[in-house]
């Protein structure tokens, strides 16, 4: 199996400002060709630095991947370090600086003289193409290691490695087609999609099955390797079908996709509209709603009613309820959802009351407790949970499980 | 100048799954001391990886920081890499082991048979106190060179990094007391902030003055540096004072406070309550403020008026001036705040439309084109701004553009 290693150049790396995410996503691209990443080392904008990390780098690896230093500025020198570790001259390309000059000429301003050094790579090596910035990448077969020089900026990164490099690597992956399947779910804990899924999530088996988690957000990779595309697309396509057959509605979309776009497909699809109130999410449900383009075709009403007062005067939940039961309790989640609907004549409403603390839990009521409701004509349902952890992620918990619970009523609509 | 390396132990590091946020932490805090660190390296839990990294590591700088691989499973390999490194033996520490078995005393539960692992520590070395894990740190004096090997859970190296280790560095830092203020400003660029402070950012001068932005939101650093604590303490207060008096009200804050925080904080002191109606920031004003705990204080009222609809028949906000000047318009802004001021009673009502994008431009009115309106029983002013980049982006800096915009009115309140 082929090994890679990252190695992350810039000295904005070093001095606690920013986290290194390029070698985030990188390795996790490499992992879902099965190329795993053996080591990060992430160094200053120094020639000695950086000859230094790539040779450590080609003796724990195959693949050798650098991000950084490709700019026309002074402190840019991924270029002259690779030139040093290869033996070999930086050398004028042409085609490059005509590619460069031509990046410029797009956006009527004259090339400004630094960046002509960027046409120049070490003698041997190929360009990569840059289709965003004016950096190129760089790429060298040597010594029988492959080596890609990266730009640093993380959006021409991404591009670069999505169209040049990753499928170079494909190819490298000893003969084998990858195929990648994400399928997103909601709704259980990973341990226990881990038991759904038992035998299928054996390392060795193939199609390889990965899991990530966050906020409760599940994404499962299936991983499908074949001589063949065709017997590649074949396998990723039954394994989804099977983890499908097995995890039924926990599993809510594919790829990218978020619980907020896949909900408001579903109400944009059949023409529903929605009206949410929040006490202690404070805003943070529609603003995911909200984070969808095109919102508005479904999301009309929110309120945010922080205070009892705003309860009972916008949306209409009774004075005597509040008293009696506490603004967070199942009864009042009940009212604003109804409220809401009945104000807003939307189709759905879902409302949230809980404590997100760390103030104001009572004996009988812990932070983390929450009561999601949500109301349409044919029926209302309030549940109670509680949610783990601080403050901030009680409310992201409670706000996604309240799409998750709306997603899931949109299944019973046709 | 003393130099630092760190080298970040554990597998979940190179899969993709997470970007290393200790190492930005470490730095960070060793840069305030005035030392550089000059690389990182991420390594799997592996002997060999561990120990060619130490070595590595031990020939860049003279300071080597590790976190991770003090757990007490089989893969937590930092004890005896860092052994095989020093050519020593593990040895059993007695009183480490009574430190963790009290650890799980103090919990009611006897100690798993794994935890004693954990009080085993190369000769030679001492342990660092962990108080909030089982986990001891490690500290080493070799060939010149200081080693510490913390835990890899972010509260838990913070701890031990903050109590134990760097008060070490600081005897270590030849002789200079650093003393840092952080001022935090909002309502100007990067650059013209840069450009107010003048010769004050040279990068020679002492106290330093470094700059960081985020989303608009603007962090100065001033990091003095003296022979002893008295004098750096007032070398940094006499530069605080300075930039005040430069910066006037575009400083907000100090430390790690938020416009949310500080504004929640004037409003609960003057006992002021506050109401928000939010269009294109769909509900994301309404989440900072309620991150803030406590936020029911002085946050009564928000609307979340998606639709036209809700304009009208929630706020009030009349449907012919929809009709004439369009929903995003200072004319709409300014009666969504005036409706949400009357409807709520709040002291102060904030509101803010615009269009997010991607979709909804029109000639007249772009992508980014945004209107935030605040009323109070003494005004009512209304701004228009245009914001770029992209829809998550342009929602942010608007929220954050109203939190300041009510923060400066607050300045006029007493």
């Amino acid at each position: 199996m082929k090994k890679a290693s990252i190695i992350s150049i810039g000295n904005e790396l070093l001095i606690g400002k920013m986290a290194d995410t390029n070698a985030v996503h990188i390795s996790g691209k490499l992992l879902s060709l099965n190329i795993p990443v053996v080591s990060i080392h992430t160094v200053p904008d120094e020639i000695v630095s950086i000859v230094r990390a790539i040779k450590l780098a080609a003796e724990e690896a195959d693949i050798i991947l650098t991000t950084g230093g490709l700019g026309p500025t002074d402190d840019d020198l991924t270029r002259p370090a690779f030139a040093k570790f290869l033996n070999a001259e930086l050398v004028l390309q042409n085609d490059l600086l005509q590619k460069i000059k031509g990046f410029f000429t797009k956006r009527n301003v004259p090339m400004p003289e630094n960046n002509k050094i960027q046409a120049y790579i070490p003698a041997g090596t190929k360009a990569i193409t840059n289709n965003l910035g004016t950096a190129p990448g760089i790429m060298a077969d040597f010594n029988g290691k492959l080596f890609f020089a990266m730009p640093g900026v993380p959006a021409e990164m991404k591009k670069m490695l999505e169209e040049s490099v990753l499928p170079l690597l494909e190819k490298f992956a000893e003969g084998q087609i990858i195929e990648i399947r994400k399928l997103k779910c909601f709704g259980a804990g990973e341990s226990t999609v881990a038991e759904m899924l038992g035998n299928l999530m054996q390392r060795s088996r193939n199609p390889l099955i990965n899991c990530t988690v966050e906020y409760g957000d599940i994404t499962l990779y299936i991983v499908a390797s074949a001589k063949d595309k065709e017997r590649a697309i074949k396998l990723a396509h039954q394994d989804e079908k099977l983890l499908r057959s097995i995890l039924g509605d926990l599993v809510y979309g594919t790829g990218e996709q978020t619980l907020a776009e896949v909900v408001g497909e579903r109400l944009a699809l059949y023409q529903k509209t929605l009206a949410i109130a929040e006490s202690c999410t404070g805003g943070m449900l529609a603003e995911l709603l909200t984070d969808v383009s095109g919102a508005s075709r479904y999301f009309t009403h929110g309120w945010v009613t922080y205070s009892n007062e705003a309860k009972i005067t916008e949306l209409g939940v009774p004075a005597a309820l509040i008293e009696k039961y506490g603004a967070v309790s199942s009864q009042v989640a009940e009212a604003m959802a109804k409220c809401a609907g009945e104000r807003s004549k939307a189709d759905f409403a879902v409302a949230i009351t809980g404590i997100a603390g760390p103030t104001g839990p009572t004996e009988q009521k812990p932070v983390g407790l929450v009561y999601i409701s949500i109301s349409s004509q044919m029926e209302c349902e309030t549940k109670q949970f509680i949610f783990a952890h601080d403050r901030k992620l009680i409310r992201l918990r409670a706000a996604l499980t309240a799409l998750n619970i709306l997603r899931l009523h949109l299944l019973k609509v046709d």
